[in-house]
């Protein structure tokens, strides 16, 4: 079957590659789509998350078939599978974990203890071989069907929409209350969007980019472009305590000190984009505002709730594919995220 | 009468004022016991939340009454007061608060939106006249009642430990859990004996100074001296895993350095300290541990069950208070706290 493989920094290639039964507790799944991320360019341009050395809990090592927001038909199933039939239609929380440790008990499988961060974390498309492919193997415990009448595009959008749903888990958010989004990329759009379709009062996304701002509008979301306007000047015309919660998607000094701007007093700032750099902050002056500031990693037990999301909403969450592309294009695709800001969500498809 | 009194930086007098009779809000306490806090030196030294211009809330300006730990005895009534009586025994929660913002409505009167940062925030002994005196008027609303068998110097540390109790609750701490604290100054101590009194399943604190850690280990605590080991090495000789809670009361770059190596994947990190600089902090890597960075400013519907739990722990609680002074030894006790690490708490008496 064709694959979409990397086999380190800036070396990823278009190949043919066989696929394995599925294991026992597997199913077999016949892609349909597969979103590109921009950690699959970051892992193009510097080889982040790449398994260099044999993964200590997978065993594997590079090449990797790409691709971790991906939706398919259940072609195989494994023969302990009792859940699912050949024919569903799923998509797939590609993470892996032990099961076992204290986090994975706890019902916090996405901070498995033994998931290094040092390796990349366990991720489908990282540390095993992901759904950029013709065909994958997948725990059956990570596929879930997608809700009647929504479609493969949708499902594969579940990925990347969980990780923006779960930085809402996080905060806390609660309808009515106020949100500021700091950069309108993929999550920061998802983040702004899911917000709005959960019932915030306010949601302002802010971005340096009018393609990105542009599509924001496109969404109904309240626009600002700190090239242009005082982002908190702005907002605090409108709500002059600030704002409840601030998610910070655009993991930069500039817009994490916007951040601990805008938001209110006893409100949250939501780390959800992944810095490229350590950062400097003034914890006197966080403490004075009472500020928790959270991180979050991945997602746990939301995919079904994120569908359910998804689906109600269908119109407003298919604006965010941008752009369909077989197989022979993908390392273009791939490449593209670094300059096109038009762009929010490439899906891979092998049947184009 | 007497009251110790900040004019400025590096100018505290002791000297006669006159006690104005309580408004129809107030009760007038004859003060018995006033602890003495670092941020009471950070006064001194530098003027710390001091209001050098009319504060906007109070009306007032330096000289101000220091001395926001305090206890004493009820011998006036404001004409609206029905819930006290001449006699009652009583410790005081220093806070000025509006008492209408959205914030006071919410129950986070110590965020309150009219309580000014710059102004040093509206305590009592800051932003109005404190305990540090013969006598003080105070808002019956935040007055609470000694339980039985309290003695007024214990009332008198129901502030600080108010300090360390909004940092556990603000962290989620429930009982069972692993905690670690880095420094062992009063709110260090503080933290890690209330945790020990919750019933933590173990309690750290690091700090360099061994006479900090000699009094922890009078509290029975589990020591760490980062000059003597490797913090992160001997915490994770027992809890492989790391701690669950870690409380950084040191506010500095290594210590916070330190908290963020040894709490577990998914863990919190409670600010408690006030740091005197900007930090750097990878939040990268915070992402990949999942972590929360909390921070806590005062307290807020917390003295009486901070009361409460000093009460059942009284000899516990007792060994904190490291000397008592008089009046006229007051700015020298304010002083010493820079240099005299065996004192925990000085508490000032106008008795002595
Ligand atoms: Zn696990
Ligand atoms: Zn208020």
């Amino acid at each position: 079957m064709k694959a979409v493989r990397i086999y380190g920094k800036e070396d990823i290639r278009v190949e043919d590659v066989p696929i394995s039964d599925p294991k026992p507790d597997q199913i077999q799944i016949k892609v349909k789509y597969c979103g590109i991320c921009g950690s699959d360019l970051h892992a193009y341009t510097d080889g982040f998350g790449l398994p260099m050395h044999k993964h200590p809990i997978t065993g594997r090592e590079v090449p990797i078939t790409l691709g971790h927001e991906f939706s398919g038909e259940v072609v195989k199933l494994g023969s302990e599978i009792t859940d699912f039939q050949i024919g569903d239609a799923v998509a797939i929380e590609p993470l892996i974990a032990c099961g076992h440790c204290a986090n994975c008990r706890a019902g916090n499988y996405n901070l498995c203890l033994n998931m290094h961060a040092e390796d990349g974390g366990n991720f489908l498309g990282y540390s095993d071989d992901g759904g950029m492919a013709e065909y994958v193997n997948a725990q059956a415990s990570f596929a879930y069907k997608l809700p009647k009448g929504m479609n493969y595009e949708l499902g594969a959008l579940t990925e990347p929409t969980a990780v923006a749903y779960e930085a809402i888990k996080k905060s806390g958010l609660i309808a009515g209350q106020t949100v500021a989004v700091m950069g309108a990329g993929p999550i920061g759009l998802l983040t702004a969007l899911l917000a709005k379709t959960m019932n915030a009062s306010q949601v302002y996304i802010s971005d340096l980019s009018e393609e990105r701002l542009a599509k924001a509008q496109e969404l109904g979301l309240t626009t600002l472009n700190p090239s242009q306007v005082d982002v908190n000047d702005e907002i605090r015309k409108d709500l002059p305590n600030g704002v409840d919660i601030t998610f910070e998607c655009a993991g930069a000094q500039p817009t994490l000190n916007t951040a601990l701007q805008i938001t209110r007093r006893g409100g949250i700032v939501q780390i959800v984009a992944i810095f490229g750099k350590p950062v400097t902050i003034d914890l006197s002056a966080a403490t004075m505002q009472g500020y928790n500031i959270n991180t979050v990693l991945a997602y746990n037990n939301s995919f079904p709730l994120v569908m359910g999301m998804i689906n109600n909403h269908q119109d407003l969450f298919k604006k965010l594919i941008t752009n369909k592309l077989g197989f022979d294009q993908a390392i273009e695709g791939i490449k593209s995220l670094a300059t096109d800001k038009s762009q929010v969500k490439i899906m891979i498809s092998p049947e184009l």
